[in-house]
């Protein structure tokens, strides 16, 4: 029920995960809608449907999860806990998501908050930011455990090994930032287990620079949106240049179907892989954006991460954080 | 003395600002360093040197402009001061310049703290950025006068009429966000003599929703850095893309010099204008990366802010935060 275009992409995307990948998905929401969503793709007997009563609105926070208690997404984590659903999926308010995870699913042992994951698209290898919006507030402790979880995430998905840890601030040097980071960079330098390399800036994002990246979840969010703009931005200067001449003209039409396929890789890599660390189950976040093709990918992704049992074996590698019993 | 390309592309900056441009150009330095780089332009007799002892070198922060009251920005600041020079133009460390600006040209009259105001290249008018990186920490007071610094910039040096101002957050709605931005939220609601256009995110930094956009430095920073760098990352693959074929590469070819030209422009655009608003003199950051076009073209934008007087009019716009006297 989730997502700028719910109901219709996000069915298409389930039906399409389960006729191309093979996949098993419920749809959770209204069954009237979604039924009748499923009939324009002659689905209604692939894809089951699980009752929910209600749905978060896009704009709705952190509070309607606790006020709503039947929306889809409570629905769909209760089918993960109960052990009927392996994973979710949700293009839905990111807000209500994660406040919903943390109810129904509750963090792992010793997490102090569960943390948006998301791959940015470098070369050879991602490098994951988090947190890319769960926490708009956060604690230097965070910070690290942060760095833990997408560590663990790098190694178990990814396969990098020792992956290197950098802190997102504003100077490379150890004294540069706010108070949040220069006391992180202190955690972080004596965290056991980590490779930390650091601090990064905010263009090093996309440079492959380090594995993770750790971050506050406000912060996080503004830099993966202002790339997600950038590189729309970008794209959009470019066709206007190129058609500014008949030279170019010819030119661009050479190109334009190699340029199409570009921008589709870097949204879909960038956007379509952003899980939530930390919580019993896997939960994986479609961007709000996501059509069809975004919402068959993230099937998949939850598919691979909960078959591997991948969530379940970050959380085994995390240190609680030794100031928790006492701060939290 | 200041910036990865110093010193020559700087005292080349300064010659071609001088020779193309006629402006009057004094470079504040080591005479013997500085002397040498004029001569390899011929330009001994055409720019004077005002002596320095001392450098911040780029990683030194705000407590060595403390600690160096002789070095050639403090000198720089001084010959404003006084009156001998209409302007200071630096591409050395953000944070010495910043603090030594406080410290030497002090801020204006009911100003908390001056701010750094980027002019992002969107169509058809430039969106300000503020702060950019001046204050890394923020009260919610400062948000509201960085939207006022921003607002009377638009209107004075891009004549803007009463410009949109936008909050830098991770939601739309009031409540989303942190604690600093939901406060700056109210009080810029409340603020007079300000169109508050709401919450934006870091995807509208380019898109030209707003004139002004205010933000902490911390987050403004890495927004900005962030931008450069997908923006750098968009083209980089781009030009991996075109030449995987033939075909492209052939379109590649008649595209190569037009792509060269926009991305020139990107860069120049964007960081070539960076301005420290509320001080008792004008400022500008040259990127720290600047070659010796962006130095001449950062003299340009000094020349005009102090002949036009921009920066004192700026001042007399603001309204005196009256939680200042309490808090600061």
């Amino acid at each position: 029920m989730g997502g700028d275009h719910a109901p219709h992409e996000i069915v298409a995307g389930a039906v399409h995960a389960v006729r191309e990948r093979g996949l098993s998905v419920v749809l959770v929401g209204s069954p009237r809608v979604l039924y009748e969503a499923l009939a324009d793709h002659d689905a209604t007997k692939e894809v089951p449907i699980v009752r929910a009563e209600e749905a978060l609105a896009m704009d709705e926070g952190a509070l309607a999860s606790l006020r709503r208690p039947r929306s889809s997404i409570a629905v769909a984590c209760h089918l993960v806990r109960r052990g009927d659903a392996s994973a979710v999926v949700s293009a839905g308010s990111t807000a209500g998501l994660v406040a919903t995870g943390r109810l129904r699913l509750k963090a792992q042992p010793g997490v102090l908050r569960p943390a948006i994951a998301v791959a940015l698209p470098t070369h050879p290898r991602p490098t994951l930011l988090l947190d890319a919006g769960a926490n708009a507030e956060a604690k230097p402790e965070m910070l690290v455990q942060f760095a833990q979880l997408g560590a663990a995430y790098a190694e178990l998905a990814y396969e990098i090994d020792s992956p290197s840890v950098g802190l997102l601030t504003i100077g490379s040097e150890p004294e540069k930032g706010n108070k949040l980071v220069r006391r992180a960079h202190e955690l972080l330098q004596a965290a056991s287990g980590l490779r930390f390399a650091g601090n990064v800036e905010g263009h090093d994002l996309l440079t492959g620079k380090v594995d993770v990246i750790t971050t506050d979840g406000f912060t996080g969010n503004v830099a993966l949106k202002s790339v997600e703009g950038a590189v729309r931005y970008a794209f959009a200067e470019l066709r206007a240049a190129v058609s500014e001449s008949s030279l170019a003209r010819l030119g661009a039409a050479l190109q334009r179907s190699r340029i199409r396929e570009l921008r589709h890789r870097l949204d879909a890599e960038a956007y379509g892989g952003a899980v939530l660390l930390g919580l019993n189950g896997t939960v994986v976040i479609a961007h709000g954006s996501s059509k069809a093709q975004g919402i068959s990918a993230a099937c998949r992704l939850a598919a691979d991460l909960s078959g591997a049992g991948t969530v379940a074996a970050i959380g085994d590698r995390i240190v609680p954080a030794h100031r928790a019993p006492r701060l939290w």
